[in-house]
């Protein structure tokens, strides 16, 4: 057969085959499938180079479904590939089957879980930045993005990076099919329009017909061919394509084909072509991931703030490891990643102001094996929440850390305080949050970050605090540290809470109140055994912190007590006002979650507790 | 004095302003002000129409710093046009000062609270998209962007949107000082780099020496008389331009002038201009507020989805009422705000794919006296959770559905289960969070929406669940329903998970445990006192619900009863795993949140009650 032909026939019967799963899983959107099968066909053989027996070579390219929503040409052309059995390819959407409705790292060849539009294109940009910066391996990486979701502001942060980084190892197919899920898209089919902005953002773009398979080829061919900047395919296609009773027809997004059979009997039938894809040259990684982390050491009393010893730890990481990168968003004399920056260039990156990006970069830098640790504002954080969300979806293993935590910052005011982190994170499967309360403690949670499995996240403060722990004290996930005994009542904090808690001991003590104090500094896992020996040797709690009173440390206080069946009276404090400007202090007293606030609600459970 | 002396003379004003306020204050960015100075100079003097004393007049002008840390230069023009003095512009940063680090809508002209970079703009499209659309007014809208934020995706959903929308009242100002907080931005002083983008998204783009009044007073000018389409004017500036020691130099972000003094001799000394704005003509809103709403009705037993009754009480809602508007981010036949649509196009606005557009519009809307239902796919407002973080601090009223909540939508996998909503927005200052569990309740719950303050958000399910309440039944904010009296244990659900409970709560009486059953369809504010009720009197509570265990309903219930100085068991039952695919009823089971889970817990709470 000719290879145009046999490029028609492939694409056919990916165009059936999509049509087959999603009819045996009784849902899918095989109408957004068809209109990429072409594109697709044409990519299979002779341009994706890829060992589906050894995903993980660092010289293969990556297959990115940024509309992750077409996973019956995806999992098509896995078929078509060689890599699935047809029983596979039809368990589509079935309880078990690794081949979800949208897909997902579970299946070997799929870098990144998709599905929440305008996220593929951006880690796809940071697998590219990897093999290109890091690995330095020929990968390519081939992205297949939707028209709808160019509307998203994420597909113009990866636009803007990729080409600042000179990504001529990336390719963005965008499947301009005109139609979204209600209607027709804002731009419909004007492919300058997105030809346009792809060139105005440094892209070399290439508008084609999406149908025609010698065009799809010259694209490609001249895609492979440029250097220097990443290439947008701009690809006019119909959904539903080959099927008149759906083709471009709005209404049928999501929806599996009214009659299959028909359908397949319109595209020529099913099909068995095997596609042989280009094998890529066997490469091992250029990584050494080496040992022997010394973590900085803070002497007693001094004061430390918890960012600064982030910075020095993730630097000392950095030297021990050199798997190790350090990614910020503009901010890294701020979070201090900085220091890690001034001693390993060339294993930080630098994002400016785009945390979606940065997050995005994080995913596909663990992809490729590296230990990512990103940090900026934990207000800012929440911009990246969907991308941290779908982090735990693909099961990627990175580490976050957000500075200026809470009311205590002072005078720059509400927009910079993180005050929902705790909540945020919590609320993430797969997750680990670490609040940690002293310079030395810091360093030591840093360290086992770099191993931890999942979404770990830390969060800072900015401002200094005196070091309560000596260098040597050893820390670990899912710990507390008692830091004061007592048997009257419990005080639990974490960051500046916990020096909060101290002093309000101290205040406790001269009315003859013996608290004990607890750093929780592992919010997520939490150490249930301490605190429920607390709620029953002490009788009451109160826990502060600087969040919201929602989903964080105190929560955690309740569901981990709840979790072991003890239970005690429990005053839980947060920020119950919005805070303004001022200073820490001011904010902290005005707050309610200062010393005072502190030793206040432990007079009153104490004293509820004696008149009962 | 000639006009362009007086403008010179009033921008220098501005920069001694800025560095008197951040002096006094101790901290602030006096550098990113004088940039920007000579611009706001000329727009104050004959441009912006404002009148101070009346800032809700539909017809004045907008002015919104989307780099909210200019703050100083945005308080030196509030004194500059007479309507502060010099005391309170000296109180900047201080506890109790309106004049915040960043600006919030404390300060009565002040739109929306900026500082987290790149949400002024889609804030400012928004506002311009009611003036022009909605109010029928000729508001013009003045947004003072920094070029650092142009690398936030979110500016580019303004800039995509903003054309589409042809917002001819639109100009945005960017402030091309080439300095970010660590360093130089990505493109520097390449002023064509913006305006190649700008133009590529459908604006006119003018660039401009920023520091030439005589050209900036031509670039507004042309921005003014240019129809069909939003301008941008892309300044060149310099940060802290007219004093050596800071002009142009790194390191000099967020800080003072150290010599605040020689600084402002350099700039020429204090100086006591007043510039007499631009008063725009009287004009009075054309929204109807009406009244009488009438929720649709639905039969008990019948089988509706909390979607749909959300579209059907909006639509009426918005038959009673004339400042009611909807907004979608392209799904509106899956939340059902289409039934909305439909009914009133004219107050109907689609956002396609950009979920922070849609909140950031919300948050427009509100400001000029609309009342915005923004909904989308719960999962997708994760994407926008930093503008509902600023939507907060911006003391805006919005309301937002979130649709397909949990497990419970099946087949398309976690990418589209919203299963972190409940815990984001109950982490969010001035936050009611409900989740109704019946068509009736929705639909009265919709109207009782319209007139919160705050940040409204209702969670509402994909699949049909049978109606249990009446169409009269009255429901309020806070409240909850105790839908089957029991006094053996407490089983607390909502959505799903209550009609999971009141089959566990059939299964149980099957074994003599009469359960009773509360419907917690205001997970916030939420009903301490029946919860504390049901802990004294039936001694054992479990909570389901369709959710992370992170931060939701069952922590709620934890919450409140410790607020309450109630406790007994309490086991949480939440989603525990990461979901795949396969029907609700098998992901319900396989996450543990099904009736045979619940009455699982119940047995063995009730068990272990019955040996100890």
């Amino acid at each position: 057969m000719d290879r145009n032909d046999f490029r028609r026939e492939l694409a056919q019967q990916l165009r059936v085959d999509s049509i087959r799963s999603s009819d045996a899983g009784g849902s899918g959107h095989p109408t957004s499938s068809m209109s990429a099968a072409d594109l697709m066909a044409v990519l299979l053989d002779g341009h994706l180079k890829l060992d589906f027996d050894d995903p993980s070579n660092p010289a293969g390219d990556h297959l990115v479904f940024s509309k992750g929503h077409a996973s019956p040409l995806l999992y098509a052309c896995f078929k078509a590939a060689g890599a699935i059995s047809d029983d596979e390819l039809l368990s589509f959407r079935k309880l078990g089957s690794r081949f979800e409705g949208h897909p997902t790292p579970v299946i070997p060849w799929v870098d990144v879980a998709t599905g929440s539009l305008g996220q593929g294109l951006p880690v796809a940009a940071g697998l590219a930045l990897a093999a290109k910066r890091f690995d330095r391996s020929p990968s390519r990486v081939w992205c297949l993005c939707g028209d709808s979701e160019m509307a998203e502001g994420s597909i113009w942060e990866a636009f803007d990076h990729a080409s600042h980084w000179e990504l001529d190892n990336l390719v963005a197919i965008v499947d301009v099919n005109r139609l979204g899920q209600t209607g027709e898209t804002m731009h419909g089919w004007n492919l300058d329009v997105y030809a346009e902005r792809a060139r105005a953002f440094g892209w070399e773009a290439i508008e084609v017909d999406g149908h025609d398979v010698e065009a799809i080829e010259d694209a490609y061919a001249q895609a492979e061919g440029t250097s220097g900047r990443p290439t947008a395919i701009i690809a006019r296609t119909k959904k539903g394509a080959g099927v008149k009773a759906v083709e471009d027809q709005p209404g049928r997004h999501g929806k599996p084909i009214e009659d299959a059979e028909a359908a397949i009997a319109e595209l020529g039938g099913e099909r068995d072509l095997t596609v042989e894809l280009a094998k890529p040259e066997r490469r091992t990684s250029r990584r050494s991931d080496g040992g022997g982390f010394e973590p900085p050491r803070y002497d007693l009393g001094d004061e430390v703030a918890t960012r600064k010893a982030y910075g020095e730890a993730l630097k000392a990481l950095g030297d021990a490891r050199g798997d190790v990168v350090a990614l910020d968003g503009e901010v890294s004399n701020s979070t201090y990643s900085e220091i890690f920056r001034d001693a390993h260039p060339d294993r930080f990156v630098e994002l400016y102001i785009a945390e979606q990006q940065l997050v995005a970069t994080a995913v596909a830098f663990q992809r490729r094996g590296w230990k990512p640790f990103g940090s900026t504002f934990a207000a800012f954080l929440t911009r990246a929440y969907d991308f941290v969300r779908m982090a735990a979806v693909s099961r990627a293993d990175i580490k976050l850390c957000g500075s200026h935590a809470g009311v205590s910052i002072g005078e720059d005011g509400p927009s910079q305080m993180g005050l929902e982190d705790l909540a945020a994170f919590r609320a993430v499967h797969s997750s680990t949050v670490l609040y940690p309360s002293d310079a030395n403690q810091t360093a030591q949670l840093v360290g086992l970050m770099a191993d931890l499995d999942g979404i770990a996240y830390m969060r800072t403060h900015r401002g200094a605090l005196p070091v309560i722990y000596e260098a040597g004290d050893r820390f670990e996930i899912g710990g507390s540290r008692v830091v004061r005994e007592g048997d009257d009542i419990t005080l639990v904090g974490a960051g500046v809470t916990l020096h909060e808690a101290l002093r309000a001991a101290e205040e406790l003590a001269g009315d003859g109140v013996d608290a004990r104090v607890i750093d929780l500094y592992s919010v997520k896992p939490v150490d249930a055994q301490t605190l429920a020996r607390a709620a029953a040797e002490t009788g009451a709690i109160v826990t502060a912190e600087d969040h919201w009173p929602e989903g964080g440390l105190g929560e955690a206080v309740l569901s981990a007590l709840a979790e072991a069946g003890k239970s005690c009276p429990v005053r839980k404090l947060g920020v119950e006002i919005m805070p303004g400007s001022g200073t820490p202090e001011e904010l902290l007293r005005e707050a309610g979650i200062d010393a005072i606030a502190i030793a206040t609600a432990a007079r009153k459970l104490v004293g509820a507790r004696a008149t009962a």
